[in-house]
């Protein structure tokens, strides 16, 4: 493996070969085996446990250790742009970068401009695979198994990086129960939940009381800082804080194991105190894992080979078809067409969106609208001379019209033809909408647009950085 | 010895074992006698002479180093109880804990719930004990002895931790002459004073004029936090910081030494930068000194065999009396009592007390107010039906009056007879009202409550953590 | 070398040497040589790259590090004097002081009362001097040779200390041009400029422009907090950090190498990012340099043995001229001077000046003004009785009139003849006007006043902290 950005970067058997290996460091003594290489942890935003698991996991390996916690004395307060940050540390001789940051698909960005592995520490409210990891770990060191599981997840779905990532992992194992406990307002983003049914075949259930007859209580913290400011904030964050809270007397003789990322806030305690002396309580020795699971990890990119960044191969941007009778072409328009390009089988209605992604300024064009088609009904046909088309433009058609027919013209008959055919990875055309994603404009880390195609019918794209989808009608195109 | 929290934990002999350990090691190479072993240095508050010399002690001594200085960037900003965030670090491995925490009595709370050693590096305004070492070593070192030492101990004496220990550490030693010199704003806590002139019969001497013929001036920094903000708080502080004032002309041809935990304060410097350069400058090599004590410190915790935490064996509340002709009991009441509990010789006018601490809801009583008694003229009796009291109850009881004695009444008889008894050790009955304790409520550190008896006529309880005493008066009970 | 300062410290063979040194351990595995020895890191200003970049390289030399970045969490913030806090690190066994501090001058200061050696890092607007060595070695290693080098400076000459003590270091090369692009706002100190001029005798190019025709452009950040709070200070920088930008467009097919310090500002991207992929984009591996010319720098401080700190010669104040017929003296003045002092061939005019300086108090003096003299057409003549002159009145002397002859007299008759000279160090009678010098009194760290007499006649003195000129008529001398 060369990072580790998503936990669906992995397979079944990778966790699991990874799970193995952490429980088998928990039982040795450190092993100074990468002594001489160098962790450079970048933490942009607050955290204890896992940076400092992560640092003393390094020390474990006999690693040095260079980098910062909170931007606080470092030049990112001076407007540095990520990208400078990241090659410096490459720079100075880092081996590996374990980057937390507040950005959704820092750490993905990060991977692709590094030729050293790096680690997601959490970016956003997007991923946390090593929290993922270790809480796989606990449950699979508790329960044995982590198929045929029911377990809830309690408290902040939305925002919570730690149980998008879990659902994601979970998602790997056979017959997983998924409880979401959550108030509407708090309540899981649906394209992950729709991920996790997809790949498990099962379905979730969203609840707001907290479901008891259940394997495990995933609690989470419900944070202050994600509500407004003000009284109204407080009175909301006030009465969500207090839905879900797990103690003693409510535990009493069940087997249900309590799980936890933590930090729990002390003012609310989602657990009481008096868990703590449970045997239900898991989340003291789950924290506890986090250690023996990043240096499982560490020492498997550090001995992973790098393999080289496949350069990415531009993919053919339509699909000829052949040329009958080339000459009725633009017989039946209005305007005859001698030389040029002509679109045809536009989607009723769409022709006019072609036109504008294409941006024709002063370019004489014609433009035929919801006319008769053998094939679908109805369809828009747009027609401009003088002008071939580029890639990047026939995937902007692909991406307003599911279909569309292209026509070079010369002298007055077809030359050329083809289907407009979507690329599986759209470059530079799409902006993403996500404010938190990385190359998100205003944070001006000039990060470049990205997005994988999930599905063609109907389209959906994801960003290739944060994650978050989008369907047809949601895309926005970089103007010409 | 298994943490050091308080210099009270020490016997003179500890500290003079330690004085000389420091003393060897500063005149030897580093040996790196403890490779491999973790430090976990936990500064919530500012520092940079006792985190430094911590940390590079540790690292003279072969140990790695984690933890924080400072909450920025950590889970305590997210309001994580302190007991998880050490816990977490006793997880990742960490052999001895050094914390510095703006709560009183946080170092002792950490010592009775972790299982590895804990350093105090200043909690409040209550202990700094390896100051107290350091400074006395650095006597040691300068005058050959402790005993028969005169000391001033100059500035602020009201919340400087530093002094606050000193003086308690001074009092394991003979013949000190002790002279508080501070305005009466910034005297110290009465209770410091009382405890060092019972430990050495010798009488402290207060004034707020700098006694100059004395062996050491121990110089303290004013601190401008400790005033109310703004322009009247502003003039106090201007005011109190310029009163001590110690530079070369009024040292000349003085053997005094100076010493100072430093930092001193460079706008007013209560130290002139001339007074470096003589003789009497103690207060550098004290710095330095800090360093090899806490080597010695360190190297002897770490070595220590960890005593099991013994079990808290609950005393017996009450002491059971000679029962002679109980069938008496009970005659001379308006109100005769079939079956339940009779409480007799209560401090006149303290009945009522004792019926608020218990509590009695609906049940019937009688109470029977400065009645005429055998023994001490006047008491009041407390009766009541079908109830009889749990230790804890017995313990209120002693807690509101002097004496009691309490009747377990069946069938118009005695059956039991006893005397209360107030244990040794008060356990989550009494609140300490001390703002700044671990234990106090706003915290939301959910410390149990915990209190010692010092002295049972007149009453006196130390809280266990912030040691701050109470008379009865004080006394603030939990409600039943 | 004891410890780097200045650039202007070293020769140009030190340079050389340093860079070959750096070249070399670009090329081999790190070797602990200094293992054992402590770096102390005290970074009281924001850096990354410097920070890093010297810890990493004292951890491949098998280095220990202490210290601190940002004062944050340190005492710092409680006031304590910078002396104090470099003391402390010397005392804990730091065996090199590596230090960024807002002050100018703060660097020199602490060599001066270190026993160990100190690099500076950055000191105010003044120097830094380990990012110009990290320059040069750029320079040397992509052009081969520094000599004959033509480079333009753009942006922030003004408040970069980066681009002055680049300066200062190319002064050492020969036949190097140099092209000084900023706004009259932005552009460099004009002593820094007079320094190079003097040193090279070539003439540096003062530009609005982007001049292109040259070797390198060596770009910088044009920081927001140089300029006013509120929307007109915002205007302004918006204006003028728009000016200079280079883009892949603007370098096409040019040789010119593009440099910065970094970090670049990612709102304002004076270089964009299109560049980085050009061979022109010399700034990243500049970067990385960084780290083998601190290890060269590192290892070169620790193996130099430690000169004595020189006693501070104190020089003849006056220079005694032969008496010819003492007896004729003062027969020529109003008022006869029996015994005291005759201060003759003061410049005309500064006389009062002159009496201003001593301070006469209630001593009885005469002053004759604008009188004929032989030897320069008109002067002043000063004289007072029963007062003789100490050496540091003689220099205040020379420091307002650049003539002066004294004449001791006993007995109406010339005792004692002399004329004045400037030593050339002048100690503690003249104050730097510069507010952001280490020893201008608001800061409060008490370092001494020290000047340089850089040139006679014109008077020009320089700070020997913070290296800031001033001429005779900014002298501003101390009240006696």
């Amino acid at each position: 493996m060369r990072s580790l950005i998503s936990i669906k970067d992995l397979s079944r058997e990778e966790v699991e070969a990874l799970i193995l290996e952490a429980l088998k460091r928990k039982t040795l003594p450190p092993s100074p085996s990468f002594s001489g290489k160098v962790l450079a942890s970048l933490f942009y935003e607050n955290s204890t446990r896992t940076r400092e698991s992560h640092e003393r996991a390094a020390s474990r390996l006999g690693m040095d250790g260079i980098g910062f916690s909170g931007t606080e004395g470092t030049s990112v307060k001076k407007g540095e742009p990520l990208a400078d940050t990241l090659r410096m540390y490459e720079g100075y001789g880092a081996d590996v970068v374990v980057l937390r940051h507040p950005l959704e698909g820092a750490a993905r960005y990060a991977a692709d401009i590094l030729r050293i592995p790096v680690i997601n520490a959490g970016d956003g409210a997007n991923a946390h695979p090593t929290q993922t990891l270790l809480d796989l770990m606990t449950i699979k060191e508790k329960v044995g198994s982590i198929d045929n599981l029911r377990i809830a997840l309690v408290g902040d779905l939305k925002y919570g990086r730690t149980v998008h990532s879990l659902v994601a992992g979970l998602s790997l194992f056979s017959n997983v129960q998924l409880w979401l406990v959550a108030p509407d307002a708090m309540q899981m983003p649906s394209h992950i939940v729709h991920d996790f049914e997809q790949a498990t075949s099962s379905t979730v259930m969203r609840t707001a009381n907290l479901q008891e007859d259940v394997d495990i209580f995933y609690m989470t913290r419900i944070q202050r800082e994600r509500f407004p400011k003000g009284p109204d904030g407080e009175y909301e964050f006030q009465k969500l804080s207090r839905l879900y809270h797990v103690n003693a007397a409510l535990l009493k003789d069940k087997k249900v194991g309590i799980m936890h990322p933590l930090p729990r806030y002390k003012h609310r305690l989602e657990i009481a105190l008096d868990v703590d002396a449970l045997p239900n309580a898991w989340y003291i020795g789950q924290a506890r894992n986090g250690l023996f699971m990043r240096e499982a990890l560490l020492s498997l990119v550090l001995s992973g080979t790098q393999p080289e960044k496949e350069a990415h191969k531009t993919e053919e941007a339509w699909h000829p078809l052949p040329i009958k009778n080339g000459k009725k072409m633009g017989e039946h328009m209005v305007y005859r067409l001698d030389n040029g390009t002509l679109i045809d089988h536009i989607d009723a209605g769409k022709g006019s969106s072609v036109l504008a992604v294409l941006g024709m300024g002063d370019v004489p064009f014609i433009y035929a609208r919801n006319i008769r088609s053998q094939r679908s009904g109805k369809k828009d046909v747009v027609g401009f001379t003088d002008r071939e088309l580029k890639p990047d433009e026939l995937n902007k058609i692909a991406l307003v019209t599911s279909s569309a027919t292209v026509n070079i013209i010369r002298d007055r008959s077809v030359y050329k033809k083809g289907k407009v055919v979507l690329p599986s990875v759209i470059d530079n055309i799409v902006f993403c909408q996500n404010p938190r994603c990385i190359t998100y404009k205003e944070h001006a880390e000039h990060a470049p647009q990205k997005f994988h195609v999930m599905s063609h019918e109907p389209l959906v794209l994801r960003c290739h950085y944060c994650e978050v989808p989008i369907k047809r009608e949601e895309i926005v195109l970089k103007e010409n």
